[in-house]
């Protein structure tokens, strides 16, 4: 078929609207903004929640630091500007994971509750989610997966969260996860167990829906 | 089930892996790279095919200037620099989904072979499909949906590619897309059919398999 002036062109942009996204998905799309000190569980849960959510047929993906800094944020280091760069990207990625129809997992420390309050204003309603992943200092250290609170205490990095600098918790998350209670998969159970009663993974509208 | 040191945990990241995603969503994760002039057809196509995946139930999007300008490159502007580091950024969060096993499509005009190339060389071999919308100047001219190849030759727009500015067509991109001589529909089945014709629509691994 012959269009030499290209007039049959629409110029439209965004065909599939989040419902006709829902509904191909099976889910809705949303981010999962894992928070909590260094050490707390928040990449072993959220990749454990993954691997759930993929099991079912949803779409899943976790944002970390694996991914995101050596690539994306690969141009920022650590000081207090660069940090908040940080989080404000992962939060846009998270969101286009999210426009998409997926179930972000992102999980950062993000220690403070005005970066994590910006990019929550950036999502509708009920596609932010915040799990606080409510570790004890004491237990997180005990546990010290790569040896960097050894590391803080003894004066080697500075500005270390929960140590040298402060960590915020949230005030309202909407799940909040205790990681010495409960082993991981209780724990990503628990996170299903909140989207499921919600209505998250239904891919037809509810009251869930924006 | 109670585990009060968190022994259990273990600190796997990346519990999932491609194969098991790809056979989950029934095809692989890449990235379809559209490259072309303003007014080429890069986005409508993008949409199109978006749709045509979606309703097969590929998880798909689009990644444009709509979704990315205003968000996660908004403190970027058009100076070479921030040119530069706006492609790189869409490569970065266009290998992020197809980590994810989602079909990525990018729509930027993006003129510079060197920064196509870079994005490319970030992804593994079979990964990044560059798709090139190529539609003569003078038919982007006469469409010139958003007037803006008017406001170039009157001079109110500074280096507008095709007028004023360089575009460094692909050498030898994977897919060729002749807009003026076939509708939105036929462009947008040339690509699906390049896709299925090569395995990326199937849910095991075959022999474009990284």
């Amino acid at each position: 078929m012959k269009d030499p002036k290209g007039t049959n062109l629409t110029w439209h942009t965004g065909e599939v609207d989040l419902v006709a996204r829902r509904r191909a998905h099976g889910h809705r799309g949303a981010t999962l903004w894992f928070t909590g000190l260094s050490g707390s569980g928040k990449s072993t849960i959220a990749h454990r929640v993954e691997r759930r959510l993929i099991e079912r047929g949803a779409f899943a993906y976790v944002l970390d630091g694996d991914n995101v800094r050596h690539g994306l944020n690969r141009d920022l280091g650590f000081s207090p500007a660069d940090r908040v760069e940080n989080i404000r990207r992962v939060g846009e990625v998270a969101k286009l994971f999210t426009d998409a129809g997926a179930l972000a997992l992102t999980a950062f420390i993000s220690p403070y509750r005005a970066d994590r309050a910006a990019v929550r204003e950036r999502f509708d309603a009920g596609a932010f989610v915040e799990v606080y992943i409510d570790t004890p200092l004491e237990v997180c250290e005990s546990r010290d997966p790569k040896g960097l609170y050894r590391k803080a205490r003894a004066g080697e990095i500075a500005d270390f969260t929960g140590v040298s600098a402060p960590y915020e918790p949230p005030e309202a998350p909407e799940i909040r996860v205790r990681t010495a209670e409960h082993d991981v998969d209780a724990c990503a159970a628990q996170i299903l167990g909140w989207l499921d009663a919600r209505g998250y993974l239904d891919g037809d509208e509810g009251e869930t829906e924006r």
